[in-house]
C-alpha cells in the first residue's frame, strides 16, 4: 500500500461543523496540539457553542464568555490536572469544563444526574476545587500550594478570580498570608466591571508607577504591545463604575498588590489569548507569588450580553440564532415581595435601612436602591461586613435589615452571635434562598440555618407561609426591635396588594385544620406539601408553624396532649431544625407522645429541581401521605 | 463669714495617695479639667494603677499599658459617650474603665458579678460596642458613622484597633466599604508589633512617600516633633518581627491605606500623649475617614513587660510591689495535651501540618511550631482562610489540623460546610476552650459548637474525657480522613506518657456504670459532673458519650430500650447540642423512653468561674442529683 495523502479539496458530505477547531479538542492535551495563532478561533468557536448551551436558560452565561480566552490560554500553558487551576465561585468556568472533556455533557449542566453549574472535585480530576460561594480561591491555592511544598512536589497552582469576590474578607486575608509566605502561585485577576474616574492617561500614570518586573523590561516589545492593546475596552469600561473595587484601582493612588508582597503585573487586555498565553507561560516559571490583573468584558462576543451583562448574567430561555427572548410569563418572587414590603415599610418608618452583600437583583432590592438611596448600602462580598456593621446601626437607634441567602449568612454566624445577639440589638435578618435552591446546589442549599439560628440566644425566628405573612412578620420585627430571623424560599409566590399589614403575635401559630389524632405542624415551605398531603384528610391536623422560635408552646402542648401523634415537616435539615425544637419542647414539658420528624436528611443534596429534591428527602406531599398511612390515618380515613 | 482660704501647708494627716491626679478624674469631663501638660503624669498614674489592679492574676496587662496614652488622649478630645469610641477586642480598655466611672469597680474585672474583661453595652453608656473576639471595630464603626449621617447626627466615631486584628478579613473587608462611602471617622490603628526589615532611613523614605495632609504641612513644627519622637521606640522594635504585619507596613512598598481610599497619617509615636492628644483633635475636625497610625510599646512603663510582652499579656499573680510572680503550681492544660500529642503524630505521619488563627500560645503550640517549622502555619486573625487554606492542603492529601477555639470557629461556619464538608476533605479540627469557659464570659464561651456542627453532613464529633481518650481521637482522626471535630475545655487534664495511643473505635461510647434502670450519658466536661453525682449511686447507669455524632446508636437503643429515664449531661447549649441528637435518634428509631436535658440554657453566660456558670446553668453534679431525685432514684438509693 503507498501512503496517499486524502485530496483535501474534495468535500466531505457530513454537514459542516459550526465548531471544527473545537471539534479536535478533547482534552488539554488536544489543545497544546493547536497553534497559537489558532487560539482566538477556538475561543469564539467555545464561545458560540456556550451561547447555544445557555439558551435554554438559567445558566451563567455573560461571565463563562467573559472567561472563555483566560482559560484557553490558561490550559494552553497548563498542564491539569497535574497543575491545579481554581476557579473562584465556579460559575465562569463553562469553558473549562468543555475542554476537559465534558463538552458533551454541557446540555445536563444543573439538571439532576447532569453536570453542576460550578467546579466540582467530585465531577472530574481538574476542578481542583468544589464551590459555589465567593472569595475562597486564594486560600484554597494557597493551601495546595504549601501542600505541594511539604510533599516535595513541583506542579503549579493557579487561581482565577474576579474583583468582585477579591473584595472578600477572606480573599484580601488569605493575601495578607500570601504575600507572607510568598509560595509559587499565579493569581488571575478577571477585573470586568473597572472602574476608572480619570481617562487613559491617568491609566497610563497608574502603569508607569507599578513595579514593573524584570521579563516586562527584558521581553519589552510584548509587554508593551500587551498594555497598548487594551486601550480600546477601557475606554469602554471607563464610563461604568463599581463601587466596591474604586479604590483598588484608583490611578491616583498606588498598588495595594504591592504593598502586601505580590509581584503584579497588568492591567492587559484579557481577551487578547495569544498574548494572554505566552504572558502566563512566563509569569508561570517565576518564583513566589504573582498577580496577572488581566480586564476583561462580561458578555464577550455576544453584543447585546456585552451591552447588558446584568440582564444576561443568568438569561432567561432565548433563541440560539436571534437571540430574542422567549416569551415569558410575568412571575412574583419572594424577592419581589420581601423587596416591595420593605419598600413600603422604609417609606413609613425613618429607621429602616437595608444591606446588601452584593446581592441587589438577586435580593429583590432595585426599586428599594432607587426609592430609598439614603438607607441602601452594598458592602460588597463581604457578609460579615453586612452584619457587623448593621449591629452597628442597631446600637444606634435604626432597624438595619440585612438581606441575604441563606448559604451566605453562613459566613457571617459568629457576627449573628458576637455583634448582634449578646446584646440583643435589633438587627433583621431577610433570608433568601432558606431551604433547598434546587439547580445550583449543595453550594447554595439554604438548609442549615434552622439549626443554627435556633442555638443562638434571644433570636426570633418566623417562617411565613406566603408574602401577606412575610410583611406582617417584617413589620412586626421592626416593632419588636431585637435580633429577628426571616426565611422564606427560592420560587413564586402570589402577589400581594401594597399597603396590607396583617397583624400578627411573633410565636403564635395557626391552626388551619382543627383534627387532633394525628397533627402535622408544618413550616414555611412545607406547608404547601403538607397542604396537598392533606386535602383529602380534613380530620388530620394542620397546623402552620410559622414561628420556630420561640415555638407556640401553648399549642404545642395543646395538641401534643391529645394527639396520637405528631409530624413535623420542614425546609431544613432534619439534624437540630424544627423539629428538633419540637422534640426539645416536648422532652422539657415531659409530653410522651411520639413525632416524626420529615425534612433534608442530613446529607449534601445535589442539583435537581426543588421538587425532586424534596421528593428524594422524602418531605414532599406524598412523603407525608406515606406516614400518614404508617400511623394508620390514610387508611382510617379511605374507610 | 469671711471667705478665707485654707492654708496649703498644713499638711493634711491622711495617707498620701499613689495617684492624685487620678483622684480628681471620676468621668471624661473631670479630665478636660486637667491642662494638657499634666496628661503624662496622669497616665503614669493610671499604668500604676493597672499594674496594681493585674498584680492579682488572669488580666491584660501588657495591652492595657501600651493603649494608656493613647485612650488617655482620645478622652480628653472626645466626648464620650455622645461620642463614639470604639475598642476592638476591647482587652486593652482598662484605662478607659477607668477613666469612665469605673475605677472602684476594678478589683472585680472578670470576677461573677464584677466588670467584664472587655468592652460591654450593658456594662456603661460608654461602651459603645460589646465585643472579645477580634476585628469587628471598623463594621460597627461604619454602621455608626452611617446610622449618625442617616439621623441627622452629628458626633464623632473612633475606633481604636490593633495591628494584628487589623489583617482580619472582616477588618479589611470594612476598610473596603469606608474607603467608598467616606463616612466622617477616625481610625486610630494601635501598631504595637511593628516589623520593619529596613533601618530607621528606610522609615524615612516611606514618611517621605505618604501622602502626608494640609495640616500636617502646615503644623510642621509639631507634625516633625510627633514623627522624630518615635526614632527611639522604632530601633527598640525593629529586631522584632510579626509575619502578618511585615508586607502592609514594608517601606519598600506604598501605602495600601491610601489605595484604599482612607487619608493615612502616622507612624506616630503613641506615648507621647500631648502629641497625641493635639493630633487627634485636629484628624477629628476632618472630613471623611482617616487613620491614624500610631506605635505603641505592650507593657509600656512596666521594665519586665516591656521586654516580654508576651508572658505578661495575661500574667499570673504577681507581686504588686516587686513585680515577682508567685510561686505557682506546675499544671498541664488540654492545650498542652493537644499541643503534645500532634507534635508526636506530626514526627510519625508526614501528613500532619498544623494551622492556627494567631494562637499559638494558647492553642499549645509553641513546642509544636519549634519541632515542626515545615508543617506549621499562622495565618493571622483570620479563622475563614484558616479552615480554607486546611482545605485545599486536605485536597492535596495532607492531614491538616485547625487549631481553634470554639468560639472563633463560629467565624469559618461556612468555609467548614462548603470548603470542607461537602466533598468530605480530610480536616481535623482540634477544637479548645469548648464550652463554658469562665471569666472571658459570653463572647468567649464556646457553648455553640455541638450544635453547629451537628448539622453539618459527614462530620465527626468526638469529646475526650481526658487527655489519653484525646490522643487516642486523633490518631484516628488522622486515620479516618473526612472532616472531623474534636472538642476539649479550658482548664487542666491530667498528664499522659507520651508514645502512648489508646485504640478507640469512632462512634462506640463507653460504659462506665452498668445501671440499666435510669442511664446518664454524659459528654465531655460534663462527665466529671456525673461521676461525682454518681459516686454513692453505682446501680445508676453511666454511659462516657465520647461521640456526638455519629452517636451510638446501638448502645443508645440498648439502654434506652430498657431504661425507665435518661439524662444526657454536655457542656453546650441544650438547643441543637448533644441531648437534642438523642432526642432525634430515640425519635427516629421510635423509642418512647423519657430523656431529661442538661447543658447550657438558651441564654448567654456571664463572667464568672466555669464550675459557678456550670452549677447556674443547672448541669453540674448537684444539678444531676436533683434530676435523679425527681425521678425517684436517690431516694431509692438511700433505701
Amino acid at each position: 500500500m503507498t501512503s496517499q495523502k486524502p485530496n483535501q479539496n474534495v468535500p466531505i458530505k457530513a454537514p459542516k461543523s459550526l465548531t471544527p477547531l473545537l471539534d479536535r479538542v478533547a482534552s488539554p492535551d488536544d489543545l497544546k496540539l493547536l497553534q497559537l495563532e489558532q487560539l482566538p478561533t477556538l475561543s469564539q468557536e467555545i464561545r458560540d457553542e456556550i451561547v447555544r448551551v445557555c439558551s435554554v436558560g438559567g445558566l451563567h452565561l455573560a461571565s463563562s464568555l467573559g472567561a472563555t480566552d483566560l482559560i484557553v490560554a490558561l490550559h494552553y500553558v497548563l498542564n491539569s490536572p497535574r497543575d491545579k487551576l481554581l476557579f473562584d465561585v465556579g460559575h465562569q468556568a463553562y469553558t473549562h469544563k468543555i475542554l476537559t472533556g465534558r463538552r458533551h455533557l454541557m446540555p445536563t449542566l444543573k439538571k439532576e444526574g447532569g453536570l453542576s453549574g460550578f467546579t466540582r472535585v467530585s465531577e472530574s480530576p481538574h476542578d481542583a476545587i468544589t464551590v459555589g460561594h465567593a472569595s475562597t480561591s486564594l486560600a484554597n491555592a494557597l493551601g495546595m500550594a504549601l501542600a505541594r511544598d511539604a510533599l516535595g512536589q513541583d506542579h503549579k497552582v493557579v487561581a482565577v478570580i474576579g474583583d468582585g469576590a477579591l473584595t472578600g474578607g477572606m480573599a484580601l486575608a488569605a493575601l495578607n498570608t500570601i504575600g507572607d509566605k510568598q509560595p509559587n502561585m499565579l493569581i488571575v485577576l478577571n477585573d470586568n466591571e473597572m472602574s476608572i474616574s480619570e481617562n487613559v492617561g491617568a491609566m497610563n500614570r497608574f502603569m508607569r508607577g507599578l513595579q514593573v518586573q524584570k521579563w516586562f523590561q527584558e521581553g519589552e516589545g510584548a509587554g508593551k504591545k500587551a498594555v497598548s492593546a487594551i486601550s480600546k475596552p477601557l475606554a469602554e469600561l471607563m464610563s461604568r463604575a463599581k463601587s466596591s473595587t474604586r479604590h483598588f484601582f484608583d490611578p491616583a493612588s498606588i498598588n495595594p498588590f504591592a504593598a502586601m508582597g505580590l509581584r503584579y503585573v497588568g492591567p492587559v487586555d484579557g481577551h487578547n489569548v495569544i498574548e494572554l498565553a505566552w504572558l502566563m507561560d512566563k509569569l508561570l516559571d517565576l518564583s513566589g507569588p504573582t498577580i496577572l490583573h488581566i480586564v476583561t468584558r462580561k458578555g464577550k462576543g455576544l453584543d447585546m450580553a456585552e451591552a447588558d451583562p446584568i440582564k444576561w448574567h443568568g438569561p432567561a430561555k432565548f433563541d440560539p440564532v436571534t437571540h430574542e427572548f422567549a416569551a415569558g410569563k410575568a412571575t412574583y418572587s419572594w424577592s419581589n415581595a420581601f423587596g416591595d414590603a420593605v419598600s413600603e415599610l422604609a417609606t413609613l418608618d425613618p429607621r429602616v435601612f437595608v444591606i446588601t452583600p452584593a446581592m441587589r437583583e438577586g435580593s429583590g432590592l432595585v426599586e428599594y436602591s432607587k426609592q430609598h438611596p439614603d438607607r441602601y448600602l452594598d458592602v460588597g462580598i463581604a457578609e460579615e461586613v453586612a452584619v457587623t456593621t448593621a449591629a452597628g446601626m442597631g446600637l444606634q437607634g435604626l432597624r438595619p435589615v440585612v438581606a441575604i441567602y441563606s448559604s451566605f449568612l453562613q459566613r457571617a454566624y459568629d457576627q449573628v452571635i458576637h455583634d448582634v445577639a449578646i446584646e440583643h440589638v435589633p438587627v433583621i435578618f431577610a433570608i433568601d434562598r432558606a431551604g433547598v435552591v434546587g439547580a445550583d446546589g449543595a453550594t447554595h442549599n439554604g438548609v442549615f440555618d434552622l439549626s443554627f439560628l435556633r442555638s443562638v440566644p434571644g433570636m426570633r425566628i418566623g417562617l411565613p407561609k406566603d408574602a401577606h405573612e412575610l410583611r406582617g412578620m417584617l413589620k412586626e420585627a421592626v416593632r419588636l426591635g431585637g435580633p429577628v430571623a426571616i426565611r422564606y424560599p427560592r420560587g413564586n409566590t402570589p402577589r400581594v396588594e401594597p399597603g396590607t399589614w396583617p397583624e400578627l403575635t411573633w410565636g403564635q401559630w395557626e391552626r388551619l385544620n382543627p383534627g387532633s389524632e394525628v397533627v402535622v405542624l408544618a413550616a414555611g415551605k412545607a406547608l404547601e406539601y403538607a397542604r396537598t398531603a392533606l386535602e383529602d384528610l380534613p380530620d388530620v391536623g394542620l397546623i402552620n408553624a410559622r414561628f420556630v422560635k420561640p415555638l407556640d408552646v401553648d399549642m404545642l402542648r395543646e395538641v401534643a396532649s391529645s394527639a396520637r401523634a405528631l409530624i413535623t415537616v420542614e425546609d431544613n435539615s432534619v439534624v437540630g431544625g424544627f423539629g428538633a425544637a419540637v422534640l426539645e419542647e416536648l422532652s422539657r414539658q415531659n409530653i410522651p407522645t411520639p413525632v416524626r420528624v420529615l425534612g433534608v436528611p442530613d446529607e449534601f443534596q445535589e442539583h435537581a429541581s426543588v421538587e425532586r429534591v424534596h421528593a428524594l428527602s422524602g418531605m414532599d406531599a406524598q412523603a407525608i401521605r406515606t406516614v400518614l398511612a404508617e400511623l394508620g390515618v390514610g387508611a382510617m380515613v379511605e374507610v
